[in-house]
């Protein structure tokens, strides 16, 4: 990146990006100038905005660069869609050491182009800087196209509480590589590169949405905030919850390779399922005559009360992850 | 901040900024959701990102908490003035270790509020994370009411080049600090927080501005911008430039100090006034017949041609900074 320079190395991503059409009404000017300028024609803009940081949030030997630029765009662009609203632009401010291979660079941002192009987005802008280590800070804007905001606060007894996506796969599959499992299987490769369901966040609104929350700190913390937010209490039926064979079979290989872990392989992958985070799923409250989509699973309901429960019970494991508590 | 945890940090980050007023019709959802909802009256959106990172923009030991934060904001918030907007909302992620004093936190916090509130603007979001020093980005989004955005690429021949704004005193102060000549004096205040005239931003689009940028690398470099995209030539003249005695008091005390430098102290000074970063002044290009206000300054002009000349000449010192090239 040292040949390239600072300016040589934003020309560079530039043109590894896709050109954006002078005709797409969504980006009025691009990277290049001081700031993007994108349209808002619901004359609301959504943004959020979230870092990846290398030893925290990945590993370059067990990722590749096109993979975790497709992660840090996916944990910005379904935070968009968590309110309801579909992604349109995506700032990548990206710092890297000096010796990084250039090549690394533009796998990475093919990745974040890629990942974007999923959601519907394009990405607009950006900075760049040198660091002893990649730290990618990821900002998405979005579109409400009319729509009210689904928050986290809505959420009131009767509801019913589903999800859609994957739930405990991407801790799945980090355990099993910070076990020294690695290999190449889905769960690993949920790990690497989330696919969150971001078409299914409007969908969610359209079908009224009380509460919606994406699943990055794991499903017990999330659903804390959105009862906390909303002054309820969630109850969630294990039942609803039971992990799949993938999530077994995981399980059984951690926990022979480990020792560690839950008492027994299913309550790992129960635990997996219940505070694993970065599937970025998204969980959302319905009232209760809502049809919903085969793809939306319903996994519990809203009550009087405060706090998550299983089974109307505190749940013993550990409820997700916080950056500042968690051990490394 | 471990003690905290993260969202107990989220929650008193939120607590010393000041409440937005559930009037306030640019923020419709603020902090603690997925995503902020921010108005965008004019059906468009301007937003820039950008770091601000420990050991390479600042210094723990040189800086006050809350001057880094003004300053991480101020970087953003001039972006979206350099394109004749006016800031409205701030995003802000912020990295720290787990030793970080929470009283750090807070100031970092307020510093950031203060100068969002110099530029009219609030902070609506953010993101945190555990690393080995702070980081910091943010990203802000501005409105262009109804004004077209002032570019890079509209200057053409037969424009006058004006600025407003400090020019090279960031760069001195941080000579001076890095000289181990500290001290509070008004050029050292100047790196530790740059004060942009984010005012003068919309002020030039009104004036019929025909391109503009926001002086973050060196007058000389940040002008090569315009000139490559608007494919003109830039001749500033040195007159107009001479530093002031404040700079050659500095470059003097720089000189005497350390033995580098220009050959001259007023070398010195005139290199921090051409190449030194960090001011965030805001350089303009107009037509020839505009009533310019006292505040801008006419510091050269445009011609048929590229790059960037001094009295006609080319400038001999450094022409800015590049973040992957520079030396530590």
């Amino acid at each position: 990146m040292a040949a390239l320079g600072e300016f040589g190395l934003i020309a560079a991503l530039s043109g590894w990006l896709p050109r954006i059409s002078p005709a797409d009404p969504r980006t009025l000017v691009g990277i290049g100038d001081d700031a993007a300028v994108l349209a808002a024609p619901d004359g609301r803009v959504v943004a959020s905005t979230d870092f990846l940081l290398e030893g925290r949030h990945f590993r370059r030997d067990w990722s590749s660069a096109h993979d975790i630029g497709a992660k840090a765009a996916a944990r910005s662009l379904i935070d968009v869609a968590a309110m309801g609203a579909v992604p349109t632009g995506l700032l990548v401010a990206l710092a890297a050491p000096a010796d990084l291979p250039v090549t690394w660079a533009r796998d990475l941002t093919e990745g974040l182009a890629a990942e974007c192009a999923r959601a519907g987005a394009v990405v607009v802008g950006g900075d760049t800087a040198r660091a002893a280590s990649v730290l990618l800070a990821t900002t998405v804007l979005g579109d409400l196209a009319g729509r009210a905001p689904v928050l986290r606060s809505g959420a009131a007894p009767g509801d019913l509480v589903a999800v859609t996506g994957p739930l405990g796969h991407a801790a799945a599959g980090l355990a099993l590589l910070q076990a020294g499992l690695a290999g190449d299987g889905p769960l690993i490769a949920a790990h690497r590169r989330p696919e969150p369901p971001y078409d299914a966040g409007p969908q969610a609104a359209g079908l009224g949405a009380t509460a919606m929350i994406d699943i990055s700190d794991g499903l017990l913390a999330d659903l804390g905030h959105v009862a906390s937010a909303s002054g309820v209490l969630i109850d969630l039926s294990s039942d609803r919850l039971s992990p799949g064979d993938d999530l077994q079979a995981a399980a059984s290989s951690f926990f022979s390779r480990t020792g560690r872990g839950s008492p027994t392989p299913h309550t790992q992958a129960l635990t997996w399922v219940l505070s694993g985070g970065e599937d970025h799923a998204l969980a959302a409250t319905f009232k209760p005559d809502v049809a919903l989509p085969p793809r939306w699973t319903v996994i519990g309901e809203v009550r009087t009360g405060h706090g998550v429960l299983v089974d109307g019970q505190d749940w013993a494991g550990s409820a997700g992850w916080d950056h500042f508590r968690a051990s490394e």
